[in-house]
């Protein structure tokens, strides 16, 4: 059996951003039983010019959302970034597993050389849809996974790296 | 053009490694220039608890590494975790360089659903090729690359996500 661009994408985003939510979680419980306010977690900024955990966030629902639409040639659901607590941003993240819910192996196969263009503020980045997904949307959609588990670790939730490579196995 | 399980994974790990190796030149370069001793960078870690910046890229060493002579069948070359100082870091990654740029597309590609074990102290997880690389072994890749990357901008490196992300598009 060969290797699709679906199964190397949407179910990774999906995965990753399952285990984001759980470490949400986490630090709820771990921010309860110590007795630290949960905005102790969500100002958190590992660099004073580095975003702080709502805007991880939304950086991770933002590459998952558009990065499967783009795979999948279609729009991705607008989410405007209005989430600043833990509830909200677990809402955020549980309403972009059900956008991702909605992809089709279909939608996202067959085609793997196929142009996709990223326009950013300063210029428009090309790539065919494999480069895209290995070389940009995944290593910056785990980029923001990876920021959010610091982020929390840096504020003492007790969070391992099982929590973040969660289901690694089938 | 279908997919291949090497352009999923050796061009990233090189990518990713050079440009991890590109920080610590711009570490060094901002050490120097506002005159902040190296070690504040080498002993820095995100939580007590948390590995600092040499174990960060003894880890990114070892999983591509690890992940590409997985991938290829053979044994990974040993690299002694015996590295602390920026220099012998760089090091570390050209000798991780230089051993991915000796895999070779057909020793990877053919046969993706072909079992992987990890033996790991406690347990032994078992994958087939695929769902190693794309559910284990890069989201533990970037994780740390990520996690030097936060290290180094949490000490005051000034590093943008394009330093990340550098090469993506082709």
């Amino acid at each position: 059996m060969s290797l699709s661009l679906y199964e190397a994408s949407i179910p990774a985003y999906v995965r990753m951003l399952k285990n984001l939510d759980a470490m949400l979680d986490k630090a709820v419980a771990h921010g309860n039983e110590a007795g630290v306010d949960l905005s102790t977690y969500t100002e958190a900024r590992l660099a004073e010019d580095m975003h702080p955990l709502p805007r991880q966030i939304h950086l991770a629902s933002d590459s998952a959302k558009g990065g499967a639409a783009r795979l999948a040639g279609i729009d991705a659901p607008s989410m405007p970034d209005v989430e600043t607590t833990i509830p909200e941003l677990k809402e955020r993240i549980a309403k972009t597993l059900a956008f991702l819910g909605t992809i089709k192996p279909e939608q996202v196969n067959g085609d793997e050389e196929r142009t996709i263009e990223l326009k950013l503020p300063s210029r428009t980045m090309t790539f065919t849809a494999k480069d895209f997904l290995f070389g940009f949307s995944m290593p910056n959609f785990l980029f923001h996974v990876t920021t959010a588990y610091g982020l929390l670790r840096n504020k003492g939730v007790p969070l391992g790296k099982m929590d973040y490579l969660a289901g690694a196995q089938a």
